[in-house]
């Protein structure tokens, strides 16, 4: 066995934040990236459009398994790779659930596990019966191609989603709408968890994540004044789909905390996630050097903390275009504690450019320095 | 300011484990590598002779500043750097004193620094002086070229080092030889410092450094029963040396500590080291970060311990020319604590291909766990 080759399909910074793990344990990563100097340029061997089954194939045929910086890669060309006999992890099989929310929900629903009341919707007759049922108030979401936000809207009128439901019959394929009820939340948290293929499985703590306009915007871990029991519920939901879905690599479940303490399934990633970029300081195994462990069928890393407290703080592109490294020496002079990561991406307003991680003994000091760390850089 | 270039001169594992840092801090570092396929291969934009002057000077002018994988680029290479602009950390004035041992000795006598006795022997008879003053016993080094043991001898006999004369008288350059007393000491310690081109200096903890055949085999982060005294006095020493030789970036100071509780200065390196290696997952910034940031004249990241202890264990190349990916499936499944680095290098008997690292609450599980999976690697 020579050393292994691992390909990933997507050059974003969740590709990116994978070399440093791959050079640290002596891997061959590989990077099938959309375009050329995208965030992960360093690994690209290859670049194209991962819609086409021959550049993807083509990618596949070199590296002994393929894995993904995000969940878009058609099931048509994830099967022509599986056709092929090339390891795929998550398999296609997995990925349907994270491709289609209304697929999601239906698989969850069937295994029992605690999701927000759902509805399928496919005209302004359906919406208005499912307002009427749940206090004139729900979130739809396409089934398809939503992240951060997009794809999602709250609405209290069956005439909310009128324009999306014009657009899907237009587009040619139909189609059908997500509707939720609107739940009445304590706050959001993330479990993370790894499954190789082989079957084992290793979570990190539960986490609670902080969204802005829908986007992730600070993650504390682990979760404050979570009792061990909510601890160990998130752990079972998340240990349950990604049995129950045969996720491998890393799985993210994003999860709802309810004002009458149950925890709902919001979304899921089978991917690293934004929740869980905490774990490259404050985890003894990082979820990147996880997700590499697990696709490739090794062993899983310890999962623990190495410090009580990690606050990750997301940074967004401002309004200058300011690159972060223009500000390192005015940040790093007040925050000599914080760890400052820079995708490397072109900064646009509300673009994910990069984030900061600060781990210590006392939260409230912990987050206070990531914060102030993260407002050098927007 | 755009994002700022290091170029880094050398392509072994140091140049490889700053990649990681450079990676999370979106500095765009580039390798010149003495042939391809080296430790630092993914980042190399050049490969070449470092001993050229004009190949250093054409991979120079495509950085901001210049920092190095080990400390043999002759003063002749870095003072063209010099006369064209270039910024060069450390810059030739300090590498002298890791380039020749005979001047690192005189020049810490200069500063009053506590090392063993020394003297310059050009002959068999200043040998024979040395010893009868010294107990019969002393370490002779060649004053360059020397690393890992080599160039070094322990000798009782005035003509032990005979061979060396001769060498030097013919390779036309004479020259002497450094002669040492035999240390008696107790433990093996190294303290590492980064220092900013404007000044700041920021320590990290004083570890023990355990040698095998003149090859460091292990290090204890903190050093154990270290006296808060002992270590004030090895940051003092380390400083001491930074300021007085003028050094920019990482500088390691190994230092033997005596049975009568003196710290003698042993050994200097200019740039990240072996000893050092333990704060990539143990320290809140770790040295290849730090020297980045060093060279970038950047304010310096906190040197504190993210956990009580620390061991670093190296990998040496065994017999069989395994890789240590080969068993990562049976080192992973009894170590999950387990933090494995692997060069990327071929696999030669005694070569440096990887270490290991754990860190955790207790120093005997820590070393257990740590040495046990660096045997899987043998």
């Amino acid at each position: 066995m020579a050393t292994q080759k691992v390909g990933v399909v997507g050059g974003g910074q969740l590709a990116r934040m994978m070399i440093p793990a791959a050079i640290n344990l002596g891997l061959d990563l590989r990077v099938l990236a959309e375009a050329p100097g995208m965030a992960a340029d360093i690994a690209a061997s290859a670049v194209g459009d991962y819609l086409d089954p021959d550049t993807v194939l083509a990618f596949a045929r070199e590296v002994d398994v393929v894995t993904f910086d995000h969940e878009h890669v058609p099931q048509a060309v994830l099967h022509a790779l599986i056709d092929e006999g090339i390891a795929v992890h998550p398999g296609p099989d997995a990925l349907q659930f994270a491709q289609d929310k209304l697929a999601m929900r239906r698989k969850l629903t069937e295994l029992g596990l605690p999701t927000p009341d759902w509805g399928q919707v496919e005209t302004s007759v359906d919406v208005a019966k499912f307002l009427s049922s749940h206090g004139g108030h729900a979130v739809v979401k396409t089934a398809r191609g939503g992240y951060d936000g997009k794809g999602v809207r709250v609405i209290s009128d069956e005439h909310g989603v009128d324009d999306w439901f014009t657009a899907l019959a237009e587009d040619g394929r139909g189609g059908a709408l997500l509707i939720e009820e609107l739940v009445d939340f304590r706050r959001e948290l993330a479990q993370s968890v790894a499954r190789r293929p082989s079957g084992e499985i290793a979570a990190w703590p539960v986490v609670e994540s902080v969204q802005r306009d829908g986007v992730c915007a600070e993650v504390i871990a682990p979760a404050p004044r979570s009792a061990a029991k909510i601890a160990a519920v998130a752990e079972d939901i998340a240990v349950r789909i990604a049995e129950g879905l045969g996720v491998t690599g890393v799985l993210a479940v994003e999860l709802f905390e309810t004002t009458d303490d149950r925890l709902l399934v919001n979304e899921l990633a089978m991917r690293p996630h934004n929740t869980g970029h905490w774990t490259i300081e404050g985890s003894t195994t990082s979820q990147f050097e996880q997700h590499l462990r697990a696709v490739l069928d090794l062993p899983l890393g310890a999962t623990g903390a190495r410090q009580p407290w990690a606050v990750m703080v997301n940074v967004l592109g401002g309004p200058d275009g300011e690159s972060m490294p223009q500000r390192y020496a005015d940040a790093f002079a007040e925050h000599p504690m914080a760890k400052v990561h820079s995708y490397g991406k072109e900064s646009r307003p509300g673009r994910k450019v990069g984030h900061v991680t600060v781990c210590g003994d006392d939260l409230d000091e912990v987050a206070y320095d990531a914060r102030s760390t993260a407002g050098f850089f927007e």
